[in-house]
């Protein structure tokens, strides 16, 4: 065990109000102790380190100034919480973020009444903000409401919205941008373009002397009309027309390092601001730590690693990811066929759609944080014959759903969804489990809803999402790696809606959709050793369904279990619905549904998680026996 | 009958290409017959007036310039294209416009090639024409595509995503901006205003002069940096800088209804624009029509109405509308509780909330058309103790099905959701039929899901809704009239996940959730006639579900049917799951779910398209006659 830093003045504070005793000559001390503490604590549990330690500042100045809790601070998507986790009564349990019992990676309104509203997705920040700062003022409340967000978080269009609604109310909301250039990958869209023209000192500076120099040229000639447009000029060179027309004041560029900078900014802004502020803050991620500093990355997320050298512990994997496994097969595929298409939303390197673009930069799109345009846009690609490959995460493609029904399934278009992360996804907790993308796709009419068992189903995925050009076909697949099997040097393209028998019994039949199939096989395996047979079925598809298959279990077994990683109303409510419509529920045949629990699991691993959930090998066993009444032979299923 | 308008020019004119044929001289007498056969076909049909009237001129003019249909031309929205579809080789159908097996009101990829592009929903045009722009150049077409996007709709975050996106791809696409200061309802937000600036001429005349004023003033003493600083606040003071910015060349504000201002620009930019070009063309919603120019809806959408006098045919209602009862009720409630607020994002009239912000101006906020912010604001509201009702169509939730999930529903907040338009709409079709919100709401963990039977259940619910803090709690109702019961003074607090038995029986148990409760009973006494003695209950809630009064029906009848108006993976599910992992399934009991059916259905009336799909009186008679094996007793359902 290493030693923890030695951290004299951070020890003294252990929420804001102990910080606010502070002189402001001691900020700086302070910082560096935060940051050497935040680096300690996420070397030894991972998580993400570069958005924290671009903040540390920003975050130390905004709770001096600021009368937090009372004062409303929102950190956007929160990758960025760290430091402010350790300032507000948090610091004991900082080793424990995002393990199973401790603290979230994230901001949460459960954890502490200095988290005023939870987040992890992107870009919520500033309508929460709005809707708290709206309420100050409906209750006469003096209280300031401060949003931090990141330039990359600027890309989504519910930032546009809430900014555009704020300017129109004229509400007393106080906006951080804290434009550090980066969110995960470098942000991309003209927005970040005209951020970076904003913060370049060289145009800053070239444009006050122009203010000068004018000023000189035209001296008391100035008519009013004139005046205006050298205001105008002059709001854009510092940064001003484009939020400026949005309705906000408009502070910035300023150095989010310096607290010389920060402090009077945020004091003056705090005592003077009446209607929205913007505060442009530039920072950089992973200040402070020259090994972030240093990696392309800036440390966004990262393993355990070594203080000193800042090198990352490997996990050795036991099979490739599902991840990479994706990325080869639609490379493959895109060598083959010119019309495929990648899309990502701000997420090349998660979704692996960055193999792609190494290899077909052109036919790889990036679009940003903006999941409703890159589905739309990935249709518009589609009625030109193209086959896009719109690669989102089941939690993110939540935030276009309405483009999926609207624009794509209402028209059939053809285009594929892989999704990846399907299902539990371990450390980053219920806001990114994959949860519910089988239940809000599955009932869209003329939908094709695939679910890959292993890394070799998936690869045949992906190779008849290709081959598919009949509507929108979708593919799940977990989070992490497969289970090891054999590769086939390219996917086979699968008939679409039938599935497959793995093992064949004749008194239990499970019935899997995705994930839990070797999970399935292992439990067909116990309940064999205790005297059940067991048939083992790979659904393949939610939809359409293998109206053959289901029928044949139903009718050859006396019990028939669904198995699937997600929430109700998705593949075990479309079999059931099957089965009641073709009246196959009428002989006593016995049917049980297992999908994720209703209520919001908590990080853990996903295996434990999948225990919890009762869809592990123990817990289908334990559901077959409980059923079947043989309640005195759970013990075999441990 | 009364007699068509006159149209000697528009009756050589089938397609865009015998248009071409005309000389810019005769265009505005064909833009006057346009407008005469719309008024004309509009007041047959009722429809979308306004918007079209409003885009004569400008959508000949680009049929005009431009090499429709190979050159793609995607009207956002929808609600102007029908002067498009009279030019477009659908004169003929136009007065079958949004009847039963007539034309859409929409565009419609299906309906004709000149529609690249189907749209209903608001502000996707821009990410479609970025797809199809983009798919040009991966095939190295030189085509242009133009997207027709309203001021209104660029309050939409996914319009800015989209621009974000176009401009920094380069892309040739040209966005024109009809800016008529009015989507349905007066557009709302700081982006509204802005383009409210642009478009004054006072201020576009004055800054032009400056222009030349500041020339003459500095005349060969212009250094560089000057020179770009007028030329921004230039670009400022016609229009250009924010769109600018964004990557776009901007032209205009220019007059939408003046040939000779529209024909010269869009050839320049159809022969000269290699980039995203964005014109911005300002029209007057309803011109050329003086009733609807006089309204200040500007004739939105009508009933047939006179074309003489313009009064619209008055529909007698026989029952107060469910929006109507949802409005008054709320405000009901707001009276007494001055912690409710209401959230609408652009539709005030449609849910009702204008009634709520007639009584509490301060207490009801129209966010602009912007669903996701509008539910996040809605989150925010509620972390300090409001009472938000954000009120969104069941369509339009889909919009912001990340923001219920993410910022809603896994913390836990007590947002309200009326959901109105649930079920089918009729003459919108399938774009804005209500038909998955049970079940991507129902999926969720902590959700409270109700949907009201009747009008005076919908009373009950806002009050039950507006009495219930522990989590998110949301109810459906139909477009249209009540069933015509008798109303209370005030709405009681329903017990969360209680139904109630309406009608007792032996044999059959018909399970309602919403709308379809009056159709079971009328089955019901069909049934009883047959010989079968039929209980009907109303669910009222799908989730929690009433674990008690399910497992009754179960055990004390031969079948059970659930019956909603919705699509599978709903409250159907949710019940047949319930049974499965009770085991109540293993008696024999027949059970069996009525949903929407599994395909997109076209516009027709609400009574005939739940009679398609099976979910009125006769259907739901003839299900159970089926499936008891009654055959040759289905004439009694007729």
């Amino acid at each position: 065990m290493t030693h923890q830093p030695k951290t004299p003045l951070l020890d003294q504070v252990k929420y804001p109000a102990d910080l606010r005793k502070l002189e402001d000559r001691d900020l700086p001390q302070l910082a560096r102790e935060v940051r050497d503490e935040m680096i300690d604590a996420v070397s030894r549990t991972g998580g993400h380190l570069g958005a924290g330690l671009g903040v540390v500042e920003l975050t130390i100045a905004i709770h001096s100034v600021f009368d937090t809790p009372e004062d409303r601070l929102i950190f956007d998507v929160g990758h960025q919480c760290y430091p402010h986790k350790i300032l507000t009564g948090r610091r004991e349990r900082i080793r424990t973020l995002r393990q199973e019992g401790g603290l979230s990676g994230f901001t949460r309104r459960a954890e502490s009444e200095y988290d005023p509203f939870g987040a992890a997705h992107s870009s919520t920040s500033i309508s929460a903000g709005l809707g708290m700062a709206v309420a100050a003022e409906l209750s006469n409340t003096d209280r300031r409401v401060i949003a931090v967000i990141g330039d990359g978080a600027m890309s989504a269009g519910m930032a546009y919205e809430a900014l555009n609604n704020a300017g129109a109310l004229d509400a007393r909301l106080i906006v951080i941008l804290n434009d550090n250039d980066m969110s995960i990958a470098p942000p991309t869209g003209a927005m970040s373009a005209y951020l970076a023209r904003l913060a370049s000192g060289r145009t800053y500076m070239g444009f006050r002397d122009f203010g000068k120099k004018l000023t000189a040229y035209l001296g008391e000639k100035v008519d009013r009309a004139l005046t205006r447009a050298v205001e105008h000029a002059r709001g854009y060179v510092t940064g001003g027309t484009m939020f400026e027309e949005m309705g906000f004041y408009h502070i910035g560029p300023i150095d989010g390092h310096s607290f010389e900078h920060l402090l009077p900014v945020l004091r003056n802004v705090r005592d003077n601001a009446e209607g929205p502020v913007l505060i442009h803050v530039v920072t950089q991620k992973g200040k402070g730590y020259p090994p972030a500093e240093a990696a392309a990355d800036k440390y966004h997320g990262v393993n355990k690693f070594d203080v000193i050298t800042g090198a990352q512990a490997k996990v050795k994997p036991n099979a490739p990811s599902y991840t990479s496994v994706f990325a080869e097969a639609l490379v493959q595929e895109a060598t083959l066929d010119e019309k495929i298409v990648g899309i990502t939303a701000a997420m090349p390197n998660g979704t692996g759609l960055d193999k792609l673009a190494e290899v077909f930069p052109a036919r790889c799109f990036d679009v940003g944080i903006a999941e409703q345009h890159a589905v739309t846009f990935a249709a518009g690609l589609a009625t030109e014959g193209y086959k896009p490959f719109a690669a989102i995460y089941s939690t993110f493609l939540q935030r276009a759903y309405d483009q999926v029904v609207h624009d794509v399934a209402i028209q059939g278009l053809p285009v594929r969804f892989p999704i990846d992360r399907a299902g539990f996804v371990g450390a980053d907790g219920p806001t990114h489990a994959g949860s519910f993308d089988t239940t809000f796709l599955a009932t869209l009419p003329g939908f094709v809803v695939m679910a890959a068992a292993d890394e070799a189903e998936l690869k045949h995925m992906v190779r008849t999402a290709a081959a598919y050009d009949e509507g929108p076909i979708s593919f799940r697949y977990p989070r992490g790696e497969g289970v090891g099997v054999e590769m086939p040097a390219r996917g086979e393209i699968l008939q679409i809606g039938k599935g497959r028998i793995v093992r064949e019994g004749t008194k239990v039949a499970l019935l899997s959709f995705g994930s839990r199939l070797a999970d399935c096989l292992l439990a067909a395996e116990d309940l064999e050793a205790a005297g059940l047979s067991t048939t083992v079925a790979d659904s393949r598809f939610a939809k359409p369904l293998d109206h053959d298959l289901i029928r044949q279990l139903a009718r050859h077994h006396e019990m028939l279990i669904t198995v699937e990683e997600g929430a109700i109303g998705g593949f075990g409510s479309h079999v059931l619905h099957f089965l009641a419509t073709e009246g196959l529920l009428e002989s006593g045949l016995k049917v049980r549904s297992l999908t994720m629990p209703d209520m919001w699991m908590e990080q853990a691993k996903p295996e434990v998680m999948n225990a919890h959930a009762g869809l592990d090998r123990a817990g289908i066993v334990s559901t077959v026996f409980r059923t079947l009444g043989h309640g005195a032979a759970v013990g075999v299923a441990g």
